[in-house]
C-alpha cells in the first residue's frame, strides 16, 4: 500500500466534510483507573435489534490503547450549545474532566450530566479500518433529551432548522400580495415589524404619541441625556429627523426634560414619567416578541437575530457610535 | 439474545436520532446487471490513509445479497436542496435510475452527476453488525462541490446554518444601543428594515411621493383594480390608513387613475406613468436586497425569509384576501 500524498488527503477529507455529522464525546475509564474522554464525530448507528452503535478512533492515538482495553465505554451525543464541551474534549490536555460535574456508568465510566442523547455500550467488536479501528458497542442503557443537535460540516460548527416547514407555511399562509412578497426580503421584514408594532402603535395612540416620538423616547430610555443633534444621528437609520418641536412636544407631556432653550446642545433626558412610559411599551413589545416568536424554536430565533445583525451591519448608513465625539453639524 | 420489546426499539430510534447526519445515496450494478440504490445516512468516515470509509446495511434488505456480493459501490452525499432524490431512493421501488441522468462508475456502478460528494469505493471489509452488515469501502476516487448538505435529525430533513460567524458579527458591529437592541427582535426588525429602505425613501422624497402612497402604489402594482376600502384593508397591517385625499394625490400625480369620485366602491388603477414609477422603484429594492443579503448564504437568506413568513403569519391580525368577497364597512 503505497502512502497517499498530503495534498490527496487534504481534499479527501474536504470532500469527507460534506457529509454532516452531529458531534459526539466518547469516554471511558482504564484499567489502572484512569478518565479518558475525546471528542469524535465518526459515532453512527449500526443495528437496532440488538441495538448497536460504532465510532472509530485513530490507530496512532494515545487513548487507543485504552479504549481497546476497555469493556465499557459512553458516548455523549452534543447539543447546539455545548461547542466548548466539544473544542475541551478535542484537545490532548491531561483530565479533561477536571471542574465538570461527571457521574459513573458501566466499568465505572464517567459521563457527562448535559448531552442531547448518551448511549452506554459494552464493547461488542473491534473491527480493522486502515488508520483507524472501528469500534462497535452494544448499548446497555441510553438517555435522551430533545435538545437542539450541534452538528458539524466542512470543519465547522453548525446549527440544524428544520426544513420540513416550508411547504406547509406557505400553504396556510395565502398572502394576496405573494407575488410581491414570497421573494421579497424588504417586504417580509416589513410586514413583519409592522404587524409586531401594531400592539405598540396602539399603546402610543392611546397616549397620543407618534412613531417618532416612541424612537425618541426608547433611544432615552437605553441611553439618556443626550442633545438634538445626537437624538437625530442616532435616528438617521429610520429615515426620521428629530426636530426640537418633537422635543418640546414630550417637554410639554412630561415625559422629557430639556437641559434648556433651543440649543443642538441642550440635552434631554427623560422624566420619572417619562421613564415610566418607556417601562410599559417596552413590556408591551416584549409580548408582541413573545407572541411572534411562539412558534419558532430558540435555533431558528437565533437564526434570526443573527441574520438580521448582519444585515444592519451590511445596510449602516454610517451611524456615530454614543462614546465616540459628535461634532454639531 | 432475546428480542427488544418494540416499544424500547422505538425510543432507542428516537435516541439515535438526536445524532444529526447527512443523506447519502448509496449505488452498485449486481453481478447479472442491475442497478440498485438506497438512501443510507449510517455513512461515515473511517480511514485517511488508506481513504476508507463505512456504512451499514439492514440484513433484512432486498439489496444485501447485491451488496454484499459486489466489489464496487458509490456513495454520494445529497446536497440541500436533493430531498427528493433522497425521498425517491428511500422508496421500495423497482428501478429507481429511471429518467435520471446517470454515468458509470468503477464496476459500471450507476452514479447520480448531482451530489455535493461521491466517493467511488471498492469493498474492503463487511463486517457482522447485529441486524446490519457494515460495509467497508476503499476509495479509490471522489467527487466534492461546495454545496451546503442535506441534513438529518430527529426523523426530518434539516438545513445546516453556520454557527461560528456568531460572535464576530456581534464584535464587528458595535451598536450604541445594544442593551436594547441584542435581545429585541422588533428592534432588530426595524432597523434592518428601515436601512434597507433608505435607498427607496431617497427615491420617494426625490419624487415628492410619501412612504404611505408608495405602499398604495406597491399593492397596485401587485394588484390593480382595488378599491378604497380594499386598498385599505389590505394595508391594514402597517397601521396606516388608505384615504380618498391619497389618493386624490397620485391621481393629480398621474400616478393612478380613479374610477370615479368619492365613493368606497371606485375602483383605482395604476396609469402608464404609475406602472413605470413602480417598475423603477421596486428595482431600487432589489438592488438594497441584493446589498443587504450580500454576507449571507443562501441556506440563511431561505432560513430567514421563512421565520419571517411564520411570524407574519403568527402576527396577522386577521386581513382580508383579495379574493374573497370584502363587504364595504
Amino acid at each position: 500500500m503505497t502512502a497517499i500524498p498530503p495534498d490527496e488527503i487534504r481534499s479527501f477529507r474536504n470532500a469527507l466534510g460534506a457529509f454532516a455529522t452531529g458531534v459526539t464525546v466518547v469516554s471511558t475509564r482504564s484499567a489502572d483507573g484512569i478518565d479518558v474522554g475525546l471528542t469524535a464525530n465518526s459515532f453512527n448507528s449500526v443495528s437496532l435489534d440488538p441495538p448497536m452503535v460504532l465510532w472509530s478512533l485513530a490507530k496512532a492515538s494515545r487513548a487507543l490503547p485504552i479504549f481497546a482495553g476497555s469493556r465499557y465505554f459512553t458516548i455523549h451525543v452534543l447539543a447546539a450549545d455545548q461547542e466548548a464541551i466539544s473544542t475541551r474534549f478535542s484537545r490532548a490536555t491531561q483530565d479533561k474532566f477536571a471542574g465538570l460535574n461527571i457521574e459513573r456508568g458501566l466499568g465505572d465510566t464517567p459521563m457527562l450530566r448535559d448531552y442531547s442523547a448518551r448511549f452506554q455500550c459494552r464493547m461488542a467488536f473491534q473491527y480493522e479500518g486502515g488508520d483507524h479501528v472501528i469500534f462497535v458497542g452494544q448499548v446497555e442503557a441510553f438517555d435522551h433529551t430533545e435538545r437542539k443537535p450541534l452538528v458539524f460540516h466542512a470543519g465547522q460548527y453548525a446549527l440544524a432548522v428544520n426544513k420540513s416547514r416550508d411547504d406547509t407555511s406557505t400553504e396556510s399562509n395565502p398572502d394576496p400580495t405573494s407575488s410581491f412578497s414570497q421573494d421579497f426580503l424588504i417586504y417580509l421584514l416589513g410586514r413583519a415589524h409592522h404587524q409586531m408594532f401594531l400592539e405598540i402603535r396602539k399603546e402610543l395612540e392611546r397616549r397620543g404619541l407618534s412613531e417618532d416620538q416612541w424612537f425618541v423616547l426608547s433611544l432615552l430610555g437605553v441611553s439618556d441625556h443626550r442633545t438634538l443633534t445626537e437624538l437625530d444621528r442616532l435616528l438617521a437609520y429610520t429615515g426620521k429627523r428629530v426636530t426640537y418641536n418633537m422635543l418640546a412636544g414630550l417637554a410639554a407631556a412630561d415625559l422629557v426634560r430639556l437641559g434648556g432653550a433651543y440649543d443642538p446642545g441642550a440635552r434631554a433626558s427623560l422624566t420619572d414619567n417619562g421613564r415610566r412610559v418607556v417601562i410599559e411599551l417596552v413590556s408591551v413589545a416584549k409580548a408582541a416578541e413573545s407572541g411572534a416568536e411562539r412558534n419558532l424554536d430558540p435555533i431558528e430565533i437565533h437564526v434570526l437575530k443573527r441574520t438580521l445583525r448582519t444585515i444592519i451591519r451590511d445596510t449602516d448608513p454610517g451611524l456615530p457610535l454614543l462614546l465616540s465625539p459628535i461634532d454639531a453639524e
